[in-house]
């Protein structure tokens, strides 16, 4: 693709690095841009900007948040004897939206996969086991997508806590096998929360 | 859509602004930026922000451009009695690629539409009648889409410049190379046979 101008060409480019951006795409987004006042790109790059510089995790749950501690984690009403355990952070909104769901959450950030050389110590596990160890937590619901790697990262969890007193449960298979958590439906996910089952029902299926 | 940080959503919000990209996306394309190092969210942001700041349109074609008139028609090189006309900076990008117009260029910046509000004095055409009252050029190939509003364009700058000394052109409309004939629609096909070219000058390109 020739450009007639350097700067188009920079903006283009940075915007191709989006996942699922292409350059033609970005191309489009961008010259979209130059036909919108000049106020609307300051605010989206402002936004973007503050966004990336003053975001914080949550130091319990490790959710995204705007302060210390995530307003789930420090809200008094919600129950902490229970966690779900979820791969990220679109994964905690969806569960919200269903409004089926008073405990805590815990984001691992991911999920162990070899292929990709995501290891256990790439995720949030080790905090997860701690908490666990403090004897608060009773139950840890596996809200992680129903794939190979899900599995294999419930599992792993599951090894290491099992010498603690906790109940361990997965959401309903509900969610089709091979299916991301985020495309569920609301009613699927929020069924599947009400109906977990306990995790070592599904070691013999 | 619940969101755990207004930074978050302010983020999301803006993206979301951009044609084709709805909530979901946007969510998927920060939370991917807040996963990459913060220099590339630095990088994205200040080319958007140069580009959206110092970009100009070139002073005679209007296209896109770094300087005051742009690389295409400052090269003494180009025939500048030749000018084809096009909606936008994409189509000229289009046509370079294809290295086969040495001609130059006149960027409408749209077309004539009046369901959408558009009308005539919204696009660059007064400039263009300017460029012909000169008599330098000597043809105006018009190579806008063939649609409706695009033959109402072609069609109107046609009769401004009707009084003076220019031939007008379009691009041939006809069957895809490579494409198969049954699937042609019938408009396109009609036309490819009533505006059938001799064979011996198809062996020369």
């Amino acid at each position: 693709m020739e450009f007639s101008s350097k700067l188009l060409e920079r903006a283009v480019n940075e915007m191709s690095q989006l996942p699922g951006i292409g350059k033609r795409t970005a191309l489009r987004l961008v010259l979209h841009m130059l036909r919108q006042p000049k106020e609307q790109t300051l605010a989206l790059t402002e936004a973007l900007q503050t966004m990336r510089n003053d975001i914080k995790l949550c130091k319990s749950c490790h959710n995204i948040s705007d302060v210390d501690v995530c307003d789930i984690c420090s809200n008094p009403n919600r129950n902490e004897a229970i966690i779900c355990v979820v791969e990220d952070v679109r994964d905690v909104m969806a569960i919200e939206n269903t409004s089926s769901f008073k405990g805590l959450y815990h984001v691992l950030g991911g999920k162990i996969s070899p292929m990709d050389g995501v290891g256990p110590h790439d995720l949030n596990i080790e905090s997860l086991v701690e908490k666990v160890k403090l004897g608060k937590v009773k139950e840890l619901i596996f809200a992680l997508s129903s794939t190979m790697e899900g599995d294999t990262t419930n599992f792993y969890i599951y090894r290491k806590i099992q010498e603690y007193n906790v109940l361990t449960s997965t959401i309903a298979r509900g969610i089709s096998v091979g299916d991301e958590l985020e495309y569920a439906d609301e009613i699927t996910l929020g069924r599947s929360i009400i109906n977990r089952i306990p995790f070592e029902a599904t070691l013999k299926s």
